[in-house]
């Protein structure tokens, strides 16, 4: 149970910004939170402006009662802090992290792992185009699936207190090994964010167009690319940290985008029509599939 | 000017309904509304349930007395409507149309036209991914551009009938001829409607994984793909009459696809980030310049 537990969160920025605010929210007194972060303008920004109980740029402060530690920090610079604070944490503290690849940063970790220290991959589902911790929000989670990687857990009640966080920030805990989670969220998050920026730099293909289709890119547009407003460096992070399931699913999409120019070509409207017509009855399904969900577990 | 006039509004989809109900409640009385449409539950709803004049399954009757004539159907009905009703037009009326692409329409619409009537290509930019008469809206059109493609009008005065009708309806028309129309929509529409499809098609890709697919697919997910919801008949016919401007740029999207992949399997990191940071820069500034816009224009 996290309940009178002290948690700390090692980087303050859109996620380990939310779940800071969401523990404090849910648990008040019942849940001590402190926060790292190297940046003096997040760390003045939490101190005045969040209930969080301990902000510092000091890691070692930050970690050293914390009976769970969430590393909430790009994801290439995981390893790396992993690394640094190893040392420093608590006896038998539980580590996790909130990173949108897993299997990448499982396999770097176990080796470093202390031997009293159990890790558990995490992943929330809940991005938002925004960064930083002015963006963060008390109900970020609310209702979201949080995705749990049990793998190189050592134990059953390091998970149970991952689990416990996450039910404490609103969110819903789901179990997805580190393999099939990483191909998912290619598929459902990270091809669709190349894939949006992708069409945001079309509009400058032909500079001459340029200007028209900046002023006639309406609703449609801006919605289809809402995530092509992310940051930069964490996209890029993620591009390498999962690049094999990232580039299998890009070259079934190159593949796909094959098979329409090449019916568009053939004035083949049969194929087009079938291919406009099994995404639309996906997509409405997938509408279908979570308002149900939504219901049926509330 | 539009005030005083009668208006046939020829099939009462999302666009021709929205037309028709904006058009009576801007100017109520002082403008006639005819609509024709073939499905009798369209043309029930329409009597029932909107203040269009008259609503009839008879195109003669629809047009015979209309001074403007505005084909609302999906874009290949477009030509065989104007070959039906051409001989029945009241002489020197207006036509117009609200297809999605231009150049296809009008390479056919000049051959049949009488010479007594002046053809004004016309393309509101107010699609929603939603269809027929019962999602069509008083307000679809508010401070959107309308494009208008006058190189095939006869006569000023029939731009101009058209332009006084765009602004009836609470829409902002612009000029933009008839190729430019069709490379810029593909570029700001059209591909990014195959490019929604295809992101939902690939959740199926690999069957074993759908189920996680469509459990974990967030809102990102389903922003990005909200178009993906349009009507299949309608896209169909889209990419058929806008089939080489669509083609060219998908090749260009499919060409950016495999520099993302080649960057990935190098792990040029340099390159990811440039793409996603050329991205975000160029949508963050599409915000600033139609929020600017709407602001200088009011």
């Amino acid at each position: 149970m996290i309940r009178g537990k002290t948690v700390a969160i090692m980087g303050l920025g859109l996620i380990g910004g939310s779940i800071a605010l969401a523990l404090k929210n849910s648990l008040k007194d019942d849940i001590t939170v402190t926060a790292f972060d190297c940046q003096i303008t997040t760390i003045e920004y939490a101190r005045q402006c969040t209930p969080i109980d301990f902000v510092t740029d000091d890691y070692i402060a930050a970690v050293k009662e914390a009976d769970l530690v969430v590393l909430a920090v790009p994801v290439l610079q995981m390893i790396p802090l992993a690394e640094t604070i190893m040392p420093h944490l608590k006896e038998g503290a539980v580590l996790t992290d909130v990173g949108s690849t897993k299997a990448a940063i499982c396999r770097e970790m176990v080796p470093i792992l202390r031997e009293d220290i159990s890790f558990v991959a995490g992943h929330p589902m809940a991005g938002i185009e925004l960064s930083g911790i002015a963006a963060a929000k008390v109900d970020l989670f609310d209702n979201k699936f949080y995705i749990i990687s049990p793998e190189t857990a050592k134990n059953e009640t390091s998970v149970e207190l991952v689990e416990s966080m996450v039910r404490a920030i609103g969110a819903r805990p789901t179990t997805l090994d580190l393999v099939h989670h990483d191909s998912c969220v290619a598929v459902i998050s990270h091809v669709p964010h190349v894939a949006a920026a992708g069409l945001v730099n079309l509009l400058g293909c032909s500079p001459e167009d340029l200007e028209h289709n900046l002023k006639l890119a309406g609703g449609g547009f801006r919605d289809t690319t809402r995530i092509a407003s992310s940051d930069a460096d964490m996209w890029a992070d993620i591009c390498i940290s999962n690049g094999k399931a990232i580039q299998k699913t890009l070259r079934s999409y190159q593949e796909m985008m094959g098979l329409i120019i090449d019916a568009i070509e053939n004035g083949d409207r049969q194929a087009i029509h079938s291919f406009f017509r099994t995404a639309k009855l996906r997509r409405d399904a997938l509408l279908n599939e979570t308002e149900a969900k939504t219901r049926r577990e509330q």
